[in-house]
């Protein structure tokens, strides 16, 4: 595109004009959560820019849409709304070239670049603010799309014959996840006490869990969403999604091992999801679609998309151990490896007539990759704890208490990267 | 207690001024959603009521929870709240007689009984009424705690031996649900679409559901929860639950058993869930309280009551079918065949740190009792459609298009009833 922003990016930022993803957050502490889009090391302020009357495209124009301590208007209102706000927003933060965008032929927008004191007001240090979770989220939906994930889950919990279930090429398989327990990048999380199976013919283990787990995700976030009773069909599923984040599904396993049968993982889960605080747009990700996997035997029909389309993102995971001053890469993968599709996943999720509403959220599950060093979570890395994952001087079989892990994911472009920045969590450890 | 209503409540009522249970109303369809309370055939407009400055007491003086599209900031004030409100509400709906209430020593409050005006604003007819769904349901779990509906669940889909999994007596097993798709009593339901268990090496079945059926459940509404990483108390857990209700939880049995395994019910589930409109205190099921099963091996520590209580509800379902003038009782249960308590449940729910929120909803699962005529599905009482379950000239192996499921329940006290009034829903055909 050759768009430059008049705001310096450093050319290995993940927020470059090119992204410009979503969030909430609070210039000070006292302030009202607002919209912000990421550029560079700022934040642009969607409040003070809407205030501004600088949203005066056909849809925007007059909406409070940014005047909202979440992006839940914003998502309802669909894709126009959301073009329209990437042309404006590309618009007002390039300068001082002529330039084509998608939509409109014209010469760069000067409103914001050559107006000093909106400058100061609309443009936050990124080191400043306080990010909050962007979306209330309704219903939070977690899928279990690595075919790679699902054998090595299926080898270590019930054997190496016939590890995947037979559905599971058949349909995309998920459960529900637990809405009031995710939570925003930097939130520490605490170790979770539970039962854990027990061994032999004892009674069951109760206490912190042993085997407390990240699991490497990506997560759909939802748009406008359908009434009840109403399938989204699959080949008009991507109007219904706004964007992706990094999710850290953490997982309890010898508590989800215990708890799961018959009815799926419960507390072995909910006692926390942390999310990246930037929603990256499936517009920004446009460049960086590849083919999805060849999926035999053949989706039924209501899964069958005339276009199935993945994307090519780099995800790493690292462990800061407490008390070192530097982290350390466990695992590598890309979100490609996904067999299912995010389109297929909500056409599958509404084809009973289920609703999606604005905000919900739809978690990709694990993401791992074929070779062992891209497994997207402990369990897999540590085959359930048989072996040791080595961590600079150390190693892990599972988390240990004062353990930060930090997930981060990028797509790389000719000579920028539309990123995801980080999402981090610590482990404190249980209440006594 | 013996204090009358000036309301007339004729003694078969659900809704005498010993009940006195929640919901939110239109009074007209222009009309705001606002807060009421039933007492007999007519709704107590809590609206008017705190506008009239009748709520004068320390907890609700000056605060707007009735002035709220629903319940759930009454619900986060707590039982302080809830009991002051059940006093005042009884106080203005009894009349001439002198009463001793729990916590005052009065005459007769005569602001209601004696102003006609008021009389006239406040209670409205329970008939020209529309009822809404009482709370906005943040998160919904469904608990799986008759041991009955377990053991018979097991056999049917896993075989006779060891129906019951070896966790079941240790936990109550629980999955998350999904809240999007809860809707109130008298709202149709649509057969869902999806894909069944394939019958030998053949591809799965796709199209509407043949095996729709409903779950005979009531569910706790939660009052002001818990923070992220602080477990509630098993006892104090009874002051995190406001009231119950009478919940359907429809589900397709062969979208079932084709998609839950590992990770349990989705599909099957999602496309809908039906409450009754009225929340019924604990307070006014206090009466009706009786002994918990004997748990057997004894639960682990956190899960140990000091007392633990049950409550004597009994349940009835009718189908009425398509076109007929009549509905027919298909199966007759009680709330006190639960083997775990809700505050078990509630205690569980939050052991590993999960945060619940004002309007969580807690759902009993299945309420089936020891014999054939208490089983509380069709999947149970026609042994998975081996055999016709007989309903006056008809019989039905599973619903059928058309079908209206009316649920009731009630407490029977003497000379009155504590009841839930009806939880009803129609089926209609699957789209095109
Ligand atoms: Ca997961
Ligand atoms: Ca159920
Ligand atoms: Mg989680
Ligand atoms: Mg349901
Ligand atoms: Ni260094």
């Amino acid at each position: 595109m050759g768009v430059k922003s008049f705001v310096e990016v450093h050319p290995d930022s993940h927020f470059p004009i090119e992204n410009l993803p979503y969030g909430v957050f609070k210039p000070e502490p006292s302030s009202e959560p607002r919209p912000g889009v990421a550029i560079g090391e700022y934040v642009l302020d969607l409040s003070v820019i809407s205030s501004a009357g600088l949203f005066d495209g056909p849809v925007l124009k007059g909406s409070d849409c940014f005047h909202q301590p979440n992006l839940n208007k914003f998502l309802e209102m669909g894709r126009p709304a959301w073009k329209e706000a990437r042309t404006t927003t590309q618009k007002l933060l390039s300068c001082m070239v002529i330039l084509k965008l998608a939509e409109f032929s014209t010469i760069t927008e000067p409103a914001l670049c050559n107006n000093a004191s909106l400058r100061q007001k609309a443009l936050v240090p990124m080191d400043k603010v306080q990010m909050l979770l962007p979306i209330a989220i309704g219903d939070y939906t977690d899928f279990f799309s690595s075919m790679h994930h699902a054998k090595n889950c299926g080898t270590i919990f019930r054997g190496p014959e016939n590890p995947i279930p037979p559905n599971w090429f058949h349909l995309p398989i998920a459960y529900h996840g637990r809405a009031s327990s995710i939570v925003i990048s930097g939130t520490d999380i605490v170790r979770p006490r539970g039962q854990g199976y027990p061994s032999g013919g004892s009674a069951p283990y109760f206490g912190p869990s042993r085997k407390l787990d990240f699991e490497l995700e990506m997560a759909a976030v939802v748009g406008p969403g359908n009434e009840l009773g109403k399938p989204v069909d699959v080949n008009e599923a991507a109007d219904h999604i706004f964007g992706l984040v990094l999710m850290n599904d953490w997982s309890a396993r010898d508590i989800q091992a215990w708890e799961y049968v018959p009815l799926g993982p419960f507390l072995g889960k909910s006692f926390g999801t942390t999310l990246s605080p930037w929603i990256v747009t499936l517009d920004a990700l446009e460049p960086f679609t590849c083919d999805a996997p060849k999926q035999v035997p053949p989706p039924l029909p209501y899964l069958a998309e005339k276009i199935s389309k993945n994307y090519d993102i780099s995800l790493e995971v690292r462990i800061k151990p407490a008390g070192q001053e530097h982290s350390f890469v466990v695992t590598r993968s890309n979100f490609n490896h996904l067999y299912w599709t995010i389109t297929q996943q909500l056409a599958h999720h509404t084809v009973n007539g289920c609703n999606l509403r604005p905000g919900d959220l739809l978690g990709t599950g694990t993401i791992s990759g074929p070779e062992p060093e891209s497994y997207g979570c402990l369990l897999e890395l540590t085959w359930n704890g048989e072996k040791q994952l080595p961590l600079a001087e150390t190693s892990r079989k599972f988390l240990e208490d004062g353990d930060e892990v930090i997930f981060s994911g990028y797509s790389k472009g000719e000579g920028y990267n539309v990123g995801f920045g980080t999402c981090a969590g610590k482990i404190l450890p249980s209440l006594p």
